[in-house]
């Protein structure tokens, strides 16, 4: 068992709020970005959360990201957008154009935004989320640096390039999915490597487009592999479906698409450059555009019920529903508190030491 | 090897369409019904097309299935709409409710309109090539009835529940996402049952819920799995997009969901049904809502011809771009013919003598 210190969050959260003001954001941006990275912590999506602060700081003290930015609409319709983002953090430009896809809808009864020029959002349920509390079906997608084989290729051709859309329930809590299009994250490479424990075929290849079973060659060289893993198993689906997450956040507002997309945090960028930064893509849809909305929760209520009562399969507790656990840990960790690995922890106590905000 | 026929395609088509006039539709709606389950054929998706033209027009003499439906649009805003399909064939309510998406979107830069009481609409990739021919990004979904099992669930829940999209190039053909979110189409199972061969493990599962390498317990009332298969390597991720696909069709247009879908040509309908028939969604997004369409389109050949330069896997051709397959398999068939089975050919050459329309 690791030493897991457990934070508040109400503790981080003002804790990250006032190192990003410190890092030059503006308080309200400060305050939005907060909410962004703690929604992952709370969620529990721990890699997607306070242990990214350091570097959030970093990019934004040295510039590579802009504290200030000014977004623009470079392109508009009543219901469509393309909004640059002006380098700034997709914690905040990511909300931003997430409302603006959500004015739409209300106006217009949907409304879409691809977003360019921005970076790394967090977790793309955190949009989706903000579309319910309007009573909006919100879409939400980004595209990121490329660490996905396409299948029957050997290169990093893709990002994780995760895909989310939420659904409200009535009585039962809401429909929740937000998954990224590789078979598995790239934080379960990492946690086998440190263990010293073998990955299982379907994972990833190693640089010549082998099975890798050692976590090590990922690091090599080697690629995730997208879900379905094999063609035998689907894995042209997801690899597809990573491409229609790429081409709808990146192609379509002009930012890199596929290997071209800029690494977080790193100053090199891959060579031809086919865009500005990496690409989002926000929507929402009026229920009231398509059916009473009452009627639409009471069914979902209903679909929530039938799949829980689904017999289970052995040796498990029967079906989850998309949200669960991200439920079941927000729940959790509001009551209890954050844990943080000792390494995170570390990380922020420093920043706290070397800015003087408390932790 | 077995006995294959070929016929010309347009022969096919020119059969189809008089069967179905035949069978009540009025000329109009045969010619696009025609078109539509042509189009499986042309592209290689056999399971979809003239294979299937006995049990349309056994429905349709039956009156099981409406042959002059009245569709109604029973809500309606700038960009949104939901079809009642007044329990027409699919292969009709499906493209006018897409032409209805269509509509909106070339007014207002994007339009989506979920359907109800319908019926099965053939390929979901037909749909989005509508889209293509109108400079448009089309979207194209539909429930059916269930086969497949929740992740962690032994019940058949969910349809084969399709999506596609499409994108255009400019000097390389368009990408063209067209796939069912189950590991497998039920088709491979059939396959493998007919050649007494076993499936791989992660296709599916026996009634009691464990994995299944007989073909025949999925006939004995076992279930495909969600793509992604397990836990480890992502079922949770498959189980996600068809609930997706299912809560958009379905719950959205006020049809049926889930294990309440009815089969197609099958008179017994579930109990305890949810709503009317089955359901469709379609969407359009117009480029030039979000950049020059120009542009959008070299990039889409940049990222093509990048995706192809990608260095193939050992024992592989390399990397494919989605709707390769099905552009060689219309290529060859537009040259060749369409090589159906035997059990089709006599299906069809009964169905002439049957009618007297010559095939």
């Amino acid at each position: 068992m690791l030493d897991v210190k457990t934070y508040p969050a109400e503790a981080l959260r003002a804790f990250t709020e006032r190192l990003l003001a410190l890092a030059g954001l503006p308080g309200e941006d400060a305050a939005l970005a907060a909410d962004v990275l703690l929604a992952a912590d709370l969620r529990g999506i721990d890699s997607h959360g306070v242990a990214r602060l350091r570097g959030y700081y970093d990019v934004l003290r040295s510039g590579q990201v802009n504290p200030t930015p000014e977004l623009r609409v470079t392109r508009e319709t009543l219901t469509t957008a393309t909004v640059d983002g002006d380098n700034g953090l997709g914690l905040v430009v990511g909300p931003r154009a997430n409302e603006l896809a959500m004015d739409k809808a209300l106006d217009a009864g949907s409304g879409w935004v691809a977003v360019r020029n921005t970076n790394h959002f967090g977790i793309a349920g955190y949009y989706v989320l903000q579309a319910l509390e309007r009573d909006l079906i919100g879409w939400a997608m980004t595209n990121s640096s490329a660490l996905v084989a396409p299948l029957f290729g050997t290169g990093r051709m893709l990002g994780t390039n995760p895909l989310a859309i939420a659904f409200p329930g009535h009585e039962e809590p809401p429909i929740v999915i937000d998954f990224a299009t590789s078979a598995v994250a790239f934080g379960k490479i990492e946690i086998a490597r440190r263990k010293g424990q073998p990955i299982p075929e379907g994972w990833a290849i190693d640089p010549g487009g082998n099975p890798a079973t050692d976590p090590q060659a990922v690091y090599d060289g080697g690629a995730l592999l997208p879900v379905g893993s094999t063609r035998e198993l689907g894995g042209h689906k997801g690899y597809a479906l990573g491409m229609m997450v790429d081409v709808l956040s990146a192609v379509l507002s002009g930012a890199n698409w596929g290997p071209f997309a800029p690494a977080f945090a790193i100053e090199q960028v891959p060579p031809g450059q086919v865009g500005v930064g990496i690409g989002h893509f926000f929507g929402a849809l009026r229920i009231d555009g398509f059916i009473d909305p009452d009627e639409f929760k009471r069914q979902i209520d209903h679909l929530v019920r039938t799949f829980r009562a689904t017999p289970p399969v052995p040796g498990t507790d029967g079906p989850l529903i998309p949200g669960d656990p991200e439920r079941a840990a927000e729940a959790a960790r509001r009551a209890d508190g954050i844990p943080l690995l000792p390494a995170v922890a570390a990380d922020l106590e420093a920043l706290a030491v070397e800015t003087g905000v408390p932790l």
